[in-house]
């Protein structure tokens, strides 16, 4: 096959290589092309590039010159939306609109990296004591490495990435090797927007590609979004390299319904926030949380009608709600969670592992499936499920609702639809997650707002998104500074500590 | 020996110990006391304490609750600045004028530890898309683990923790165990102030204390300030632990004088911040860097002079400018150092290996010395030597300044004298420092600004002192609420991603 | 009479006058002293102290300076706050208990301005352009002129000057004439604490000395608190001299309240809110909105068996409730308005127009009064009624509340009592208050958060407390900076304008 | 002459008009246009459409719907930008170069106005005490009146108006009648953006607009940008009728130099900075000011030179460095305090009075000219003379220019060259200017800081740019919110104050 998708380093595309993988399509199980996986070597190559004259020139650039290629990028991505998604539809499975909506969201982090020059001012103090001025400027880490998941092929990377080049980083990014295309799509968009070469380079590959990002001395920051396991070892991995690391992981996100709620929106934004993407969301819902018997029969009716009538397809049938999952790996492991919850006891209400698509019987489909009366010692509620099997776990009370969600190991998104004040302030109060939504299914904050869960679900201090990208990506100068006055040659020595 | 100084665990003075290791005091070199070094069980009961319902009423406090105990904190500490003093003096050496200088520093942190209502506030947006408000929430970490080092035994520890307590966390600190008085010391005046029990402990002991804090799965952030090698173990293993880690290390501060500058002050600057403390400080002064020949023979001549004239004495000697350093073994690693400082050919321009106090023979004193011809190949340029042995490092540009400062291990305080703008905006542009002075010796920012290294003198991404400390001592919240109109109950089912 | 309350210039007592009016004390009717009333010389006297020397010196001392006054300050104010309650409740009539809790929240003003250092930050941007910097100072204004009424003789002062002191301005200040005392011993407390002389200044009076402080040209700022009426006046003509003015003025607050809420905590919040101070409170409940029938005819019966169980007394009568007006003026004024109400028609709950005190016939006192059937039409609605005076405005719906609240010529405090989260958050987005309650009668924010309401509750565009305080006190310089390197003399000429 | 150039009010363009004036083409002199008149009727009218339906709705509309309308403005102003030029340089008379750089620096203001989510959050604190939160919002303060001048046809209402919509308000602007074109050109820009007709409207005319706007009820705020005759009577009467009001005025901009500074970069930069435009910017140096007689002499050599290079030409001449004055009137004005500055004494070095242009003998040009021993009490230095005449002031020390600089009536830009970083320091921190270069000829800052003179060259409190307008352009909300619990509803009656 000649479908080599490559590396991109130096404003060149790179095909050769050693070594390589497939990539599928999952609507249709094809093996559509190779994808190159880097070695030391290359990612050695990367760095250096990212290190080079070119970098250090734009890490040095004024904010006006940065600013620009900012706004640029946005516009490219808004005329290039429908190529975009076709890419990201292809490789991933998801629907085309769908993937216009993660286009969407990319964008609104690019405009965020807009306010760059905003939200990295320094800090200035005139005479703070004794006639000394003290300020502090921010300036880039240098080389940022970028770790990135399949399962939001553009959104994750152009906002983790729209910050740190923004404010003056250079970039070694490795894509999911299953979506490898729109990593090189969007490299292209950077280039045309006018960054220069070496700012912005990719290798594709897997844990070799990894471990030679987490292991490079000049790589000074990683960032990482994907499972829980690995997050969790980027993080240990990269900092006992003393390296700074914001790590985004795994989620078991939580939906808890008050009896005073809107059920039929509620019901309405489970189906919607439960099967979205085939459920392979680090926000998706993966739990319904009735609180009550009466809710938990109202929404159980309300959920399997609407459940029903979900429609799935190839990522470019316009009438399909979601489609396949990301390989045939991926729904081997959903079926085997879905089998062995059956096995532990759950009701199984929709049973979608029979699923086959009528026209693509090898594409990585799995029909939409339910579960009623989940409890927590089921390894399905454990666990992750990557793909449309959702349940429901129910409780008796709003202690128990919040009790049961602080305990999983995870702490990502968690939401409550609720009409009451009160509940809704002790939800966020108690709530041990980073993101909660009230009566919003999908606490995915906008991008002025900083994304990052809680416990299991972030390792690291920092978050994307939001002022708080802004600092990761940055380190800080402080600069105590006095002119000195002709006559003042004759301070005194004392060698005793004072303020300042 | 019956002086055993012990633990402060849930408001109590616990000296019942299994192991204990001596405190000596360094002005005469005679054994003082001793100290209980916990054990894994007792690190365990200080966790507790802290993770105990009184701790957590204090996480869950108000903010007006709170502050209260840190204003009266305050003027406890203005008013036994006296007493305090002297436990200072008496186990660490510097003199008493020295440790009421950092009484002042510490007190200017708890000060700005007053500021955390304020600088912990969360974000709010109305209206970012759908009518969705979205706002966040700062809320305290949990437990802090504190390790700190015998230079600053309360100017470290009392900015670390009024921030830290300050934002509703609770502590367990391990001292350094050459200085365990000032600690409890501190405690007895955080209880005064009103600080509940359970919030604030002590653990006393060496490296076993430090890895259970650093192994214990219920403490959530370390802050360490000590040596280069024994903080990045203790950013290498927290993290391992997936605790997030500030780790305050090493510096080996160049002092860079310009010809234009003004020679006497400077060569008084460094005199003071060269020795002062008898040079245990990570924002001394280490090396003076003279550009120009001409520069480095004046400056040269000036501070031989002015070094002589140093007065050498115990800590309660008022006319002492600098006392004895730590302990015996510090002082032969600096006797050790000075000796092969002279065998690798620097010049010895004042040698203080033979001072011995008058009356106090046993006491850990080193006079002032003093070398010319430092190179970057020696051994005493590339530790950090902590005594009053200090070097001339000549070069002959701003550019070479430059770069042999950016060349060092080290990146913690660099500073410059010179009266041209342009040359001190170069400086502090190029030079890879945290913090960084102009005319200023110390450049110790003042507590609302950030303290911290770059390069080998920081791991992790935070900083001691100013808003980024109440940043790293919380965590985020991000809430997106929605609030249903009754007529809204039949939104319908959307798949596709969208903008919140 | 001996006793003349005079003036406070340069650090001095001035109690020589040319002109005065007598001081009372409203619990028992009698006059107390005499309070000299400064003529244009007497303020122009205080303006030149305000701009001398000492004054100047202030404006440039370092934070560290200012920052020990401030807290020393509060530690003051704690210490003495009975003997200031004393004095304050002797001439104001409001009870010890009150008066503490004013001087509660003036010393948490002062614990705000504690926070200058940090709010006043100005912001460093490296390399904006051209390699040009840019960084912003904020520094005083200068000279603040301070007018405040006659209810709140410390809180409404402290907080204000607490931060114009603390951010370097000095002050002419003239207290309302019928409580002149609580002025001069806070002069007394900011001299104690180390102010230098000449930055705060007093000077007692009536029109005169607000017209003269309006006109002065040396007056750079002025902050008023008091009547509509007079503010608005303030505001124009002190923006005709082209000053700043910050002016907060009148309030009818309204308290809606749904069927939803909990009535019985919304009634005891009615009489609290409602009756303390004698009512004499721009945060004052005016009004009770209750949102139907049922909830109004409930409310009702529970405010009447409340407020018949008020106590009336003199100030320093520890059973009180509430004590007198401020003046028989003021005694006459409120009662004229509830006999003009009785003839409007309103339902007359509870009289207290006969109301006589024991002991103190000629004491300024009003029984508890309470109307319902209040209209929108009736003078009582649309005055602020400065007296123990209330009434129930019934509505239908909470529009039909939105809708009453937002008609009033006042938009300083309203406040809602539900459970429901739609509704709260309709009421603050709906609202055209500047400060909201849910669930909170009086919305007077916390000292870090900004004071002040909207239409014509406040002219002008900043705030009292808070950040915006902090602004409305200092003037901005911003600088754009750029250092020549030797060879950029030939800079060639182009005179098109240009990004920076 | 059928070429009405009309208003711009509820999205669409209005000619038919009782009043009208004419326009020029100051570059010929000829009149190429009638510009529309705005009577009581008009003004109304356009504020009626800013208080519509559709004006409310943009109020309220989300964030995210209003940054798309910024974003593709900016987008239209870069793809329109030669035609705007040209709309420009038509009726101002400045080089189409200069005009595309003005076109620049409003682009840049509308990039920053796509901060405005970040730049216009609220604060949010969780218990501040007794369980209660409080939390702010920015709302927009509703109808914006701005008044403009005719030196910058579109930077300054660019920069004014992209802020002012951007969070949310309506706008009634009156542009100068004598460059009305650019104005209407703009809005088909904003409407072409997608912003909903009734937001944006324009009202032609003289001081009857300008007073029906400063007098109309329903305009909340007025920002204004011209001279400081027109700017004072603005503020004095906006405030009259309550609003708030942003006013700035003139400069009298002071370029101190140094004899440190590198003189020919000096020389270049004020020539540059001096005659740009035909000197008609009020961020235009119009005074040199060499410190010492050696540094006078030598930058007086370099100018003259300079000065005499300068080409003269019609805006679409692409050899001219600079162009006509903006009228007949200007023109001769100018030559008049040339005049009276030749009989005040001054030396005239070079003398641009009897300057023709070849073809356009008509157009309003004067030569460049220039004076040295300008003194403080000529006429000629104490007005801002809008025309290429500018001159030397002599002063022999830095507190000699410091002094003169600040006791000039107004307070715009200053500027200092040096190399001498205590002397720039000493500037801005003794320079009463809201604006202060160092080595930087015209300090008007990036557009994410703020933009603002003292003095009298700015009324009111705010700035232009920046963060400070996002606050002018709104008001604030504080909220203090507490959800009763069930079992809170016997909370007890308490009349006294207390924190929250």
């Amino acid at each position: 096959m000649n479908n080599m998708i490559g590396h991109f380093i130096s404003g060149q595309h790179i095909t050769q290589t050693q070594n390589s993988g497939p990539v599928f399509n999952p609507s249709t199980g094809e093996e559509i092309a190779r994808c190159a996986y880097a070695d030391v070597a290359v990612v050695d190559q990367a760095v250096q590039a990212a290190t080079s004259t070119n970098a250090k020139k734009w890490a040095k650039a004024s904010h006006a010159t940065r600013l620009q290629v900012l706004f640029k990028l946005r516009e490219l991505m808004i005329a290039k939306t429908d190529e975009l998604a076709e890419i990201i539809g292809r490789e991933h499975g998801k629907t085309i609109a769908d993937a216009k909506g993660e286009i969407g969201r990319a964008i609104e982090g690019i405009e965020f990296a807009c306010n760059a020059p905003q939200v990295t001012k320094g800090e200035y103090a005139r005479n703070v004591a004794g006639d000394i001025d003290v300020f502090s400027v921010r300036v880039p880490v240098g080389v940022v490495g970028c770790i990135t998941p399949f399962n939001f092929p553009i959104m994750i990377p152009a906002v983790m990435m729209a910050m740190a080049v923004s404010v003056g980083n250079s970039i070694v990014w490795k894509p999911s090797e299953k979506v490898p295309s729109a990593a090189l799509f969007f490299a292209d968009l950077w280039k045309e927007a006018g960054l220069p070469d070496d700012v912005f380079n990719i290798v594709q590959g897997d844990k070799v590609a990894v471990d030679a990002i987490l292991e490079h001395p000049d790589i000074a920051a990683v960032s990482f979004v994907g499972s829980t396991h690995i997050g969790e070892y980027v993080y240990q991995k990269g900092t006992s390299h003393n390296k700074r690391v914001a790590s985004f992981t795994g989620g078991k996100n939580h939906m808890v319904v008050m009896p005073d709620a809107d059920l039929e929106a509620a019901a309405n934004a489970f189906v919607s926030a439960g099967f979205g993407s085939a459920s392979q969301r680090c926000m998706a819902v993966s739990l319904l949380v009735p609180v009550g018997e009466e809710t938990a029969n109202q929404l159980r009716t309300l959920i399997i009608e609407k459940t029903k009538a979900l429609k799935i397809g190839a990522y470019n049938d316009p009438t399909a709600d979601f489609g396949a999952v990301i390989s045939a790996q991926s729904q081997q492991s959903v079926l085997k969670a879905i089998d062995q919850c059956v096995a532990d006891g759950a009701e199984l209400l929709l049973d979608g592992r029979a699923y086959e698509h009528p026209q693509y019987k090898n594409g990585y489909y799995i029909g939409p499936t339910l579960f009623d009366y989940i409890s927590t010692d089921m390894d399905f509620y454990k666990q992750e499920v990557f793909g449309p099997a959702r349940g429901i776990l129910r409780v008796n009370t709003l202690d128990e609702a919040i009790l049961v969600t602080n305990s999983h190991e995870f702490g990502n998104g968690s939401v409550i639809f609720t009409r009451d004040g009160k509940t809704a302030h002790r939800f966020f109060m108690e709530i041990e997650s980073g993101m909660i939504g009230v009566n919003v299914p999908v606490p995915l904050p906008v991008s002025y707002f900083n994304f990052g869960g809680l416990r299991r679900s972030k390792f690291g201090e920092s978050h994307l998104y939001g002022p708080d990208a802004a600092r990761f990506y940055t380190k800080l100068k402080t600069v105590s500074q006095k002119w000195p006055e002709p006559e003042e040659s004759d301070q005194a020595i004392s060698l005793a500590f004072k303020i300042t």
